[in-house]
């Protein structure tokens, strides 16, 4: 049977600086949240449900936070809930909404991915975040989410022409575009010998490989195009969307060199959308580690695969560069409250596609990818938006 | 904009038994989806996204259990998700599930709900099970899940023709209930001298007033009606859906002897299903402690406020009475393994309606409801069944 959807909108967006915050959980979503309603020029009772993303709020101790944000928005009456898929938590909260939304089920949702854990230390935060992995292959072997990322950056730099410079190059260009971010949790440009001097974490990735632990919340108003056209002319329509799964533990994939569903992801959402690779404008990609973020590039179809790093290293993927990546600064540099991420991605492509993002705009941008997964990739998200 | 929608059933269920479990999470959730999918009749393949619901998997480190679980089944490229809203998870899973399947996002799709605690202590359970109140004005004040229920019970007593005893009768009602049901946790008669006599827990609850703690999964496949009448005859159709919000934390409703929750949630599914609480044959209703089971038959509409106590009293509620409340046992004697119990209650439907229930079978039932909250209800889901 034919089911006639709604075309689905992005009508708003705010977030908190990504950093270490001193405020509880339920105070930085709730901030993020109402950012989002100013920025939509809405009115909290207009919003027909709130979809949080959160992986750990035991962390400071509030779970359920969804009826808190209500409550706290003076909308108690209005259903909610949270999502968790580990790291891509927020793209796959986003991508619930847009269905619900494009289903008629209502007119205005939220959307608010929030994350707070510094405070608890990088002991617990290291050994929490493992538990996102398949804890009884890699957690418990002790193989914490450096490890694992090392290994596929490893099997990378053996396979395809590359060098460790080349993955440092990512992390000089992230760092790069998070300056120009008021929002960046780690404001402060690097070279390639920062990079190459830092810690070794996991060989052969680096501090400076890694995106730091962050707290923050993001959110966005989705709606339909109708309740979007007359609420503001400041809107970015949701023109694809896609999901995809990979085997939880990375020994149980074929090639460590790629993730599959980033491609099942991205292949879904290229389809509904009815464009390429070729026909983006920006990308905000999951770049927890320098390696995943030319992986990322690879799976996504910007470049083809074993020529990710390359392209990193020759400025393809600057600002304004043939394909910009990671605009924001992204994890790298932004930072990655793990909830939070893929919402603040779709903050970030609110913002290019409606003149909201200041000196780290891409020139006539028309047409921006978010890409966001969780753990190794074990779950991916891929969102596609268009100007108006 | 008109959106048809596609016409939602359940294809089959399965739940490994509620109680002390030795296996880990992962087992279990893998332990009930292949339950599920084998009473369906399907193959693995042909599920097309998994959502899990789970609310303390910390508890056994393992998060991020969709990858896992879809891993284990061999479809590790089928996109997966968790969702929670506390207490009320399953439900709100089950509804998100729902909806997918209802727009044509999925033909078909699994709905897992799954917890395991049992194995941290009382200490633990009592203290995270906490985190999922409005914690900033209950949990840190000490407030935990049987003092603010005790304080919507003492409100009951207070205000209505109600005693302790006819609170007694709700527990003896669904503990004879639950002696007919192979995966009840606690399958033991009580009588109302029992509840009498046991410790007082939080004035006027007492031990045998609360639901115990529980491991378990349980696990639904849900599809469109073409897909389903291809597969099987013994399928049941989802007419009606609904979601509502209360104020998070007790201190700020206008009353403690209702949740508004449930009656949003209950207005919004009788609309969709077109029907009133008098054609509903039985009902699966969230009684983690025995006033809720109260609170909620007034909420759903099947008696006159402030006279649940009364009906329990005159055993109005039991199994073939003038209507049916958990014949399963409910989360009082079947259990409460948080993240399943919504799920749970959708199998019991499941397998009254196809005559799968065994001794505890609701006579020539048509019509079932569900109905799971979080917390002290902040958020709720109600769900309609019909058998076809």
């Amino acid at each position: 049977m034919f089911v006639e959807r709604e075309s689905v909108c992005v009508l708003g967006g705010g977030s908190t600086k990504y950093g270490k915050l001193d405020d509880s959980i339920s105070d930085i979503t709730l901030q993020a949240s109402v950012g989002a309603i100013e920025s939509a020029g809405i009115e909290p009772k207009e919003i027909e449900a709130g979809y949080i993303s959160n992986v750990f709020g035991v962390a400071d101790k509030q779970v359920h936070l969804g009826p808190v944000v209500m409550s706290n928005l003076g909308i108690s009456e209005c259903p909610s809930l949270s999502i968790e898929s580990a790291c891509g938590s927020g793209s796959v909260s986003f991508r619930e909404a847009f269905a619900n939304v494009a289903a008629g089920f209502y007119d205005a949702v939220l959307v608010t991915g929030t994350e707070k854990v510094t405070h608890t230390g990088t002991d617990w935060t290291t050994t929490y975040f493992s538990y996102c992995s398949d804890f009884f292959y890699e957690g418990q072997a002790g193989a914490s989410f450096p490890g694992l990322f090392a290994s596929m950056a490893r099997a990378y730099l053996h396979e395809f022409d590359a060098t460790e410079e080349d993955l440092a190059s990512v992390a000089v260009k992230n760092h790069e575009n998070g300056v120009l971010n008021p929002k960046a949790h780690l404001r402060k440009k690097i070279s390639i010998d920062d990079v190459m001097d830092s810690a070794v974490v996991a060989s052969p990735l680096k501090l400076y490989d890694c995106c730091p632990f962050s707290d923050g919340a993001s959110s966005v108003i989705l709606c339909n195009e109708k309740f979007a056209k007359e609420h503001s002319k400041d809107y970015v329509k949701v023109i694809g969307s896609g999901r995809g799964g990979s085997p939880a533990a990375l020994q149980g994939r074929e090639q460590l060199t790629t993730i599959p569903s980033t491609r099942i992801a991205a292949e879904a959402a290229y389809k509904m959308a009815g464009i390429t690779a070729k026909d983006v404008d920006f990308a905000e990609v999951h770049d927890c580690f320098t390696v995943a973020e030319v992986v990322d590039s690879e799976d996504l179809g910007f470049f083809e695969k074993g020529t990710g790093a390359t392209a990193a290293r020759n400025g393809d993927t600057k600002l304004n560069g043939s394909i910009s990546i990671n605009p924001s600064g992204g994890l790298k540099s932004k930072g990655h409250p793990i909830g939070a991420t893929g919402v603040g991605q779709v903050v970030e492509a609110f913002e290019q596609l409606t003149g909201k993002s200041g000196e780290r705009t891409v020139n006539d941008a028309k047409i921006g990818l978010t890409q966001n997964f969780g753990a190794t990739g074990a779950s991916c998200a891929v969102h596609i938006f268009e100007s108006v």
